[in-house]
Parts: structure tokens; C-alpha cells; sequence
């Protein structure tokens, strides 16, 4: 087995999910991902800990299977939800032998089953939990990577010193936190400001993520004004949307276009009314992970990048009183800032072509 | 996909559990059986029913890693349990890529863990479940055959029409039910009779286990007189015992040898006093299992066969009033009845070089 897949076990066990002795643990993961079940298996072992491994969100031909069949209503599995009720850790693994598996199930049976399949999901936010990634060959492929090169950035942004990690975050949550506005510039056609104003800033170092590596926070809804052009590709429901352009006023998009697919970022656009406003702005501070995989759990942890999601905020990221964006999308895009680029927090430079001015 | 996967799934599904709408279902199968778990994922779908695929018993990759790494101390584990309470369903599919992946497994921490995974296996036995096996390369290596060969050979056995498969086998549990004694002669060594006085004859069509295909009852513990040669091997704890014979005297074995390894003979006899008796009776009659392949899943249901288990009697098995033998062991051994054989039943021969008097 691959050395890295074992370290791999190691952080999520030790850092992400705190793998204790009596923990019940459900691992959900496709076999393509075997090892590294194996390896938690050991870590698991180790921790006098109970494993169970499951192929239910991983398990997509046989969940197409399923919908395909179904006549599209549902109900809640009580088998599963009995399952995660009694479950201390779950730990869901991405990676599968075709990332279009599903591209042939009808949308309105996947949401009839979302929605029935609801309680489990929330059920498990309440527990230890992680989302990671195992690179399988498929995922290189969505990724336009050789497998190898794909382990070895998978490894990489996963495989980190989290303490360090968190220790370099802090530096920009310290500033951002008592902060009232930002501004990102970048290029000719970036230059926004928005208020901040008592909202807290949030250091994701890799516990729900793996990996981790942002800074977030949520920008007051009406305060956004200015221009953002999205340089870096938007992947929604199978197809790209590229070069986003969005024009706010009084915190509202009031223009947008977009060089290909407009007509998926207007459908976005027009999802509500909360769709129209910012709903978080994070900064990518994972220096290992320097490209683009079509795969947000990566993409918006990317250094010198930052992301701003139009729709639905987050409720640890707004502050006592504040006033938190609602909507039913959340959808991130993102900007490279990595040159001709800079953030101004209260009218100071903290970074300048994706140098922060702790690093100088 | 092959189509004999799809007849194998409905056959699991109408046949064998009875799959109805609003069942909470379990699949329990290693990825190498895919294409049946999603087979099975499709009836599912039809029936309005609700899939979780695990890998618990079909996981030896990672069940091994955890047995080796725990300390050998195991509690039940809670969540599966609780899994298990909500499960109407429960197929289990063996399968793997490895048949000896456990060979490493200390038997005493293997038995430990066993132990404290014992109420989800009782929990599983309440439920309606369906043991079956899926033709993957590795299973096919056991039974020393080419995989397409061992594909012929599992749904031959599998994908049968079972109702005229109960009612062939009718025929002699008509038979045997009523009967008070059994004698089986096989070439110059074996001559065993027995009495089955009041127990039932059971009559095994594919439900708990697919493939089925045998008639079982218990003798009377005290009543077995006569030798036996049983000249197909037994397989235990990965070790072969090649033409085991047993000398019984008033029901206990008197005297006992093998051609390959008595040892392990040896040491199933003197596990406890129970072991050196009769438990179950069986007569194969499932014709498409016509060779032996190391699985007792198919080789005790193997056509022109009897076999015979020194150890526990099954309780359904057992008349009223009748002593059931008691033991920690239960060991299948195989008779070849093909040749130079005949059966029995109080003084009428019932069946003669494998041909029932009901076939002539």
C-alpha cells in the first residue's frame, strides 16, 4: 500500500474525526477506495474503535439503479437513520470508477429522494464527520490529471502538518475577524467591497474537509458593491460556466454574463431572491492545492484564490444580530489572485498577488 | 451485464425473501459482486423497497485489518445493531477477491470478535435473509474451475425453477416424514442405519439458502449403527480431510480414520461429547451441483449425495418429545451415491445409484 494512504487514515482519524476508544464508526466509500478503507480499518483497530463500512452516497451505479427504478417517491430508509443515530463517526469518502454515473437519473427523482433522504443527512451533521477524497483513476480523469500526478496532489493538500496549517490561517482570521470591510481587486474588471461588520471569520483547517485550508466569512447582504469576474470555471450540474461576470448594486447582482453557458449562471441567478446576494466570501490558503479540478471540495481551498458563493450563508459565519443570507442555492466561484491582485481589509493591503502581508 | 445476474436477483428477490414495498433491506456484498448489487438495486427500485449496501462479512480486506490491529477485547457494536433492528431484509453475497484473505487472523481473536458480534448475527437470523454466492474469479480458483465455468455452474444451481424443484423434492420428504428408519450402503465400506422416528423431514428450496436443493431431518442421537466412508473431502479451517471414515456404535463413534490429515478428524470429534454423534441427516438433490467445490453452500446440496454432520441438530429438525443433540460444532461430510449406492427407508429401497424410486 501506498505509504501516503496510511497517513491519509491518520489524519482523518487523529485530526478530522478524534478517533476515540468505543467510537461506532460508519465508513461510506466506494471500493475503488479500498486501502484507504483498509487503513482506516487499522486505525480503527488501533482505537478499539467499531467499524462498519457502507456503499450508500458512494455507491453510485447501484444508487442509479435504484432511482432509475423507482416510480420517484420515497421515503426514509429508518434503517439507515437508526444506523447513524447510534453512529459517533462518519466518515464519507469520494471517489468512484465514473464521475457521470448519475448523469442519466432524472433531476426530479434525485430531488424527490434527496428530500426523503433528508433526516439521515441531517442526522449525520451532528455527529464527528468528514468528507475527504481518495484518488481514484476517474477523479484524475474529471481532474485532467494522470493518475499519478492525482495521488500526488491529493496527498499533498491532504497530507499537511494541520497544526501549521492552522497556526498560518489564524494570522488572516485575526485580521478579518474585527475587521468592517474588504475589498478584493483584481485585474481590470474585479474591484468589490462589501461590510464584514461583526461577522466572525472561521478557520477550516481540515476537520469536515479533507482537505481544509480557507478562511471564510459571510458578507453583510446589502453591503457588496462593484464588479467580479470569476476567472476560474464554474462546474454545475455537468456543464461549465466560464468567466462569470457579476455586477452588484446594494448588495443585488443587477448584471451578469458569462462566456459560456450565461444561461446556467442566469438559471442560478434566478433560483430566488437570496440568489442575487452573496451568501460567503472565503479565501483559499492551501498552497498544495495550485490548480483547478473541477472538484470544490479542492477548488475553493486553493491558494491565492478567493471565493465568493451567491445564495444560502452559513450560520456559524454571521454575527449576533446580523442578518444572514437565505436562499436555496449556494453556489461558489471563484477568482485568481495570484497576480495583478490584491485584498484590502479596512482600507490596508493584506495580500498583494496572493502574498499575504504576514509572509513578507 | 450478464442476464443470468438479473435472473439471479429476481430469483433472491420474489423467490427468496419475498421482497414487498417499504422493506428496509441490507446487502451485504464485496464490490467484486457488483453487478448483482445493483441487480439487486434495480428490484429494489421496482419494488418500492429500501437499499443499504454494506460490506461487513464480505469485507475480509478490511475486516482483517481491524482483527489484527484491535487488542482482541470487542464490544457489540451498537450502530449495526440498531442497523439490523430496522432491517426487514438481509441478503448476505459471498464473494471476494482473495478466498484465504482471513489466513492470517488469529483464530482465538477471530472467536472474540465473533463473540461480541453475536446479536447482530441473531438479530439477522429473525429477519427474512438470503445467503447466496456470486461467481467472482478468486471463488472460482477454490473450486479449481475457470471463471466462465464456475459462472456456468453457479446460476445453473441458482437460477432454477424452484417451485418444480420443492416439488421433486416432496417426493421424498413424502417419504422420509413419516418413516422410523434410514440406511444408507455405499460400495464395501459404508452401512450406517439410524432411526428418524418422529422428527420431520425439511425440505431446503432455495429461502435462507440459494442454492438450496436438499432434504434434511436429525436421527436419534443413540440409534446410528454402522461405518461410513465418506469419499468426498472435507474442508475445515482450511485444511483438506480426504475419505474420513467413522465407525458408530450405539450412535457415538467408536473409531474414526483418514487418508489426509485425521488429525483434524480428531480434534472435531473430541471437541465435546455431542461431537461424536449425529446431528442432521441430508440428502442433496440439487442435480446442476455435479461436482464438489470446496463450498458447502453448494456441495451439501450436490445431486446423489448424502451427507451426514457429526455435532448440533438443527431445532426445526427435531420431533416433539424427541432428544436433540447438542454440541459447539456442526461438520457436514459428503457421500458419493452415484455408484454401487442405495437409500433405505424402513426396508423399501428409495433410492438406488442415485436414481429415486420416484424417478424410474
Amino acid at each position: 500500500m501506498d505509504p501516503r494512504i496510511r497517513e491519509h487514515a491518520a489524519v482523518i482519524a487523529n485530526h478530522s474525526v478524534d478517533l476515540s476508544e468505543g467510537d461506532t464508526v460508519v465508513i461510506d466509500a466506494h471500493p475503488v477506495a479500498e486501502d484507504l478503507v483498509v487503513a482506516l480499518h487499522e486505525e480503527i483497530g488501533e482505537a478499539g474503535a467499531k467499524p462498519l463500512w457502507t456503499v450508500k452516497r458512494a455507491g453510485k451505479r447501484a444508487g442509479r439503479a435504484h432511482l432509475r427504478t423507482a416510480d420517484g417517491e420515497f421515503e426514509t430508509p429508518e434503517h439507515e437513520l437508526a444506523l447513524i443515530e447510534e453512529t459517533d463517526v462518519y466518515i464519507a469518502i469520494r471517489a468512484g470508477p465514473n464521475a457521470t454515473e448519475t448523469s442519466d437519473v432524472d433531476p426530479s427523482v434525485n430531488t424527490a429522494y434527496r428530500k426523503a433522504y433528508r433526516p439521515v443527512t441531517e442526522e449525520r451533521l451532528g455527529k464527528r464527520w468528514c468528507l475527504t477524497q481518495f484518488p481514484a483513476p476517474a477523479n484524475a480523469q474529471l481532474a485532467e490529471m494522470s493518475t499519478e500526478a492525482y495521488e500526488n496532489f491529493v496527498w499533498d493538500a491532504v497530507n499537511k502538518d494541520w497544526d501549521a496549517q492552522r497556526e498560518h490561517q489564524q494570522q488572516l482570521v485575526d485580521i478579518l475577524d474585527p475587521a468592517d470591510e474588504v475589498r478584493i481587486v483584481s485585474g481590470d474588471e474585479t474591484d468589490v467591497t462589501m461590510s464584514i461588520e461583526n461577522n466572525p471569520a472561521l478557520n477550516d483547517t481540515g476537520t469536515h474537509n479533507l482537505p481544509g485550508g480557507e478562511v471564510f466569512t459571510a458578507p453583510i447582504p446589502d453591503s457588496v458593491e462593484g464588479t467580479v469576474r470569476f476567472d476560474m470555471p464554474l462546474y454545475q450540474q455537468g456543464r461549465e460556466v466560464t468567466d462569470a461576470y457579476l455586477e452588484f448594486e446594494g448588495g443585488e447582482v443587477v448584471s451578469h454574463e458569462a462566456a459560456k453557458n450565461e444561461a446556467v449562471l442566469t438559471e442560478i441567478l434566478d433560483a430566488d431572491d437570496g440568489a442575487r446576494r452573496l451568501g460567503e466570501l472565503g479565501i483559499g490558503m492551501n498552497r498544495d492545492i495550485d490548480r483547478f479540478t473541477y472538484n470544490m471540495l479542492f477548488d475553493e481551498k486553493m491558494g491565492d484564490t478567493v471565493h465568493m458563493a451567491v445564495g444560502r450563508a452559513y450560520d456559524e459565519s454571521i454575527g449576533e444580530g446580523n442578518e444572514a443570507n437565505d436562499s436555496s442555492v449556494h453556489v461558489d466561484m471563484i477568482v485568481d489572485m495570484s497576480d495583478d491582485s490584491r485584498i484590502e481589509v479596512d482600507g490596508e493591503v493584506v495580500q498583494e498577488n496572493g502574498t499575504f502581508v504576514f509572509e513578507e
